[in-house]
């Protein structure tokens, strides 16, 4: 086969374009007459994160192109599709953090040599991974110390984040696709539901049962009162009154197909949920080792960028998590000998047509 | 070879005592009648956990005996002892925080289905972490919630911990073996020691020099002021005043270290170093990995002991950072290029005699 | 709750046994007098490999009991607990892998300290690896040097093994869950579907046409006649002339679960066989680890149970692969691109009831 | 400070030439038209794995330059930096054994849909690769298959890899430092040297005295004839006739360093030793995990490159060991309890100054 662009023969150096790739390593050092052998290590670990950011930004774009249709056909490939790639951002995500220990291996010492060469230039200028944040779903009124990342980041930069906030997210997309979930309101499905006595009447069957199946399991040390207004603020409160951001409709969806996940048609929704909160996991855990890192590097000193270095790092894993609601689902699980038993006719739909 | 124990020829069951381990895993779901497939998997992982505890302990208190000698021999052994075994620890440490993602394959619902069984038990009650931290240097009254603390433990646990306290950790050791560095007060050594024009000579000629060329080498954003109380309490301030427990001779001593590593007499000592900072991180990164487990498998809940759970390992992986001066050091390094030079005679002794 | 055994209140400790756990480390240089630090790491590393071993086998098991069953419910949540186990043995071997590091840390210096003590024990005288191996599928005759192997090993373990063999592998329960794949034979799935002109009309409709498209995309490199030979072999061949022990039914099977990943009802079934391969290949894997370990404690000399040593992990290696005909079922896919179209009625039993 | 290429402030896309790196991604798929979303990850990690071997590049060729110096300072920096880099590449090569799970992710499937336009591209055409082993020490006329091997490379690769043959690779230049170990010659270190009554007193006091010494301890198990060959061959035997690369002179040191690494002077030679064996075995396991992706992606199929896949790689792996004879030193050992003990004058210069 021909090379599309070279018009010889395949070959694996023209294919990966590594004339670009390989002579794109600048470090200053070498232009100032410094002697700083773990430049180029800096240099390229970096351009090795963006690459991967790259893929990852790859991946997500086609995960949010697949959840903007308003109608995904649970027996088209949609899903394993998306549970697939996110698979892989996971694999990916985990190098990432791994990749972490190679910059262990340069020493405050070395990296002195050339840091003042690269003032004020940082990590934090990273636009794909801003861009990451912004495309799952994290708002700029909600990022850490927003003003000193408006001063940081180039104009275009911010105006390609602003742009991509106008534009659907994971978060906002999974919100819908969630508040979707279908047999809630068809009445064949919960005509023969019981509900157990004493159970308060006035919310959907499954969750006027739900709720008081809830509350009795609660242990001695776990404050009744508080932990009801939790429960109901996260499954019943109006759009407009939340402490959070994802819907009422998607949560109780959440917590269903936590429940239920055995059913065949809940089982790649539920493998689509904990994939996203291992990604969420895995990004507070890289931001983790490169607080450990900076701080092993700089000490308590301030950042090439002027940050307040580790401390903004700190800031950012705390306030940066997206999707804290449905990791706070597992707040309000059962154990499964307690869980409503659901009629045979939602059972029927929610499997294989054989 | 015959065992010792068995009187028959070796082999690797009897070895191991295999018929201990392998029976010693007792589901309480299997004597409730409960089905819960997952309560083996809880078993056997924390099992491991101990197990790799008592290793570490092993090591632990093996260096321990040898910093207690007041008069290590750096021509001995010993410093390479202390350091492989050191290596060890760390990668003991790797493989409990990978452990982690087992753990993690055990589902919130799957966790339900023997909770109950288990309250109060917790792993905050394990007392061999508890004695391991005591050992490097953590004290009772250090730590995060300490009364909760001593409420949760047996009483027999508690006072082996108190004995441990009594007996010197890593950290004392540490300090003192840092404090006796040998060549300070040694005349022939500073006599041609260079000092610049500029610096306070009120301080031993080397910290004349380099205090000058520290506080010369600050950026824009560091304010001298605080910068320069900050160097002088940690280097200089008398034991009594000092807002760390490390002494100023020990933090001296360390950052030399950090700053010479090169000479020969200096590199296990350096490695010394980073190995003790990177198990301190290690310990960090296995308690921020429980709690992110916690939190996905109990959401907000209070964990089986009556803990707060996830916030509970939060303050203790904020607080119970043993080796935080040492980590500080590196926000006192200058640049290789501004170095101090040694004299010829100090530079002789920290070499090789060849 | 009160602990089952001791009648006590739940106690970490007691609940774990650890009095049972920590007390069963017996190092025989301790009774020599020999002083011989590295011991403990080699009982306690092994130790951790055996309780390992012993929740691989609980997860075996339980897999191997849910496959007995000769007719699961594709509706029922069989199928995901299936995936679910061996995702989670998945992530075990992964640690053991990983676990060789912290072997790798002893020195052969420090084993020699105290090796001449173990023999002729051996970690080839493991008998749940060996156990796990034979409900995984493999037969005694298939094993390397099965002499060796069968003076080595216990009277007792050699007739434990023998026993397992007797009973369904999870080899032998997967060759007949795949074979039972039910609409082959049903006409009206396969009564529309279109075959190729110039395809051998001879077999199932589905196979002619198949056969057709693979030997139509062989490329030059690939010798035709061989190619085909070997295909027809693994897919067609009667039972008792086969080269290889999986079936020519459960092999198509794998093959049309592959290929058509994407129906619903085939995603357990993909994500199972992918699982199996994985377990395949990091149990290769650790015994690769184990070679190079090996050859690095003792280079080339006997293994103390008087192996070969590297030799004989280099030999089970290559042979105690026990799926490989699945592993060899890439050789004979084919693009998306030229996949045969399944008909309307066979799509829709392969779907959602929805 | 500004970016010397942009004249910009430093600003992290600048500094890091993103520009180039992002835009390096050309997939085939895209100019043809087809549909191949996993092309992109083709891609990146193999562009991925390129930067790291720059890396490895920049590390080796820094290794190689310091010793290159006949005459190595021990009381100089050199070895220390030689370590420190070594242990740098250690820590690349266990990311680039990691990064293959990602690659895993591909299923054979979704390889197929772009297999076609990479042919006959291939990995094996990774000139870095090829350069790298080369510069540790690979020959042309060692490596496997290799017509098959000089058929694929372009001429310059090939050419460029002849250049580098004719320069010192680490072997060599290992072999040369070992052989110049000095005190073998001296004899105010021998003269109260101790051997054993029985030893063969022809060798030199310490081979006289070692090897009886090591004869002594062979067990029943290994044949002495044999056993005894081959230890005089390795270290003993003429260059001429050598069955091994690595001269008697060097076998006999890296001997020496293995069995008294305590002493201060031999340490960071121990430690280089062991560095070295653990990138070779890195990178056989970097080929063995690739053996095995192969396989799972295509089978027993043809590589793109018209290898044979997976047989090509397992064939280099076996014979692409570059420091066999130092893994080997293993054989050879003796436990610290027999070790001849050295005389003062000798351990004094082993020793440091103080």
């Amino acid at each position: 086969m021909k090379n599309s662009y070279t018009g010889k023969e395949q070959y694996y150096g023209d294919y990966l374009a590594l004339d670009k790739i390989l002579n794109a390593q600048f470090p200053e050092s070498d232009v100032k007459g410094v002697d700083a052998h773990d430049e180029m290590l800096f240099i390229i670990i970096h351009q090795a994160y963006e690459l991967w950011f790259k893929q990852i930004m790859h991946e997500t774009t086609s995960v949010i192109n697949i959840f903007k249709d308003d109608n995904i056909n649970d027996n088209s490939e949609a899903m394993q599709v998306v549970t697939h790639r996110l698979e892989r951002v996971v694999e990916i995500w985990k190098l990432l953090v791994a990749q972490v220990k190679v910059l262990d291996t340069m020493t405050p010492m070395d990296f002195l040599d050339f840091r003042d060469l690269l003032t004020p230039a940082s990590g934090f200028q990273s636009y794909q991974f801003r861009l990451l944040e912004t495309k799952l779903g994290l708002k700029m009124e909600q990022r850490f110390e927003q003003k000193y990342y408006q001063k940081q980041l180039r104009e275009e930069h911010i105006e390609g984040i602003e742009e991509a906030e106008k534009e659907s997210s994971v978060f906002e997309l999974l919100d819908k696709w969630l508040s979707r979930m279908p047999f809630w309101n068809e009445e064949k499905y919960w005509n023969n539901f019981e509900i157990p006595t004493g159970a308060d009447k006035n919310l959907h069957p499954f969750w006027s049962s739900y709720r008081y199946v809830y509350q009795s399991g609660l242990m001695g040390s776990e404050k009744e009162e508080i932990a009801m207004k939790s429960f109901d603020e996260l499954f019943f409160s109006d759009q407009e009154q939340r402490p959070v951001r994802l819907s009422a409709a998607a949560s109780r969806a959440a917590l269903f197909i936590n429940l239920y996940r055995e059913f065949p048609l809940l089982q790649q929704p539920y493998r689509l949920l904990s994939l996203i909160l291992e990604i969420d996991e895995l990004m507070a855990t890289f931001r983790y080792k490169h607080i450990i890192m900076v701080r092993r590097m700089i000490g308590m000193r301030s950042g090439t960028g002027g940050s307040s270095g580790a401390g903004y790092l700190q800031g950012a894993m705390e306030k940066h998590q997206i999707f804290a609601e449905i990791a706070g689902i597992a707040t309000y699980l059962i154990p499964r000998t307690k869980l409503p038993k659901l009629t045979a006719e939602l059972s029927k739909v929610l499997s294989f047509h054989i």
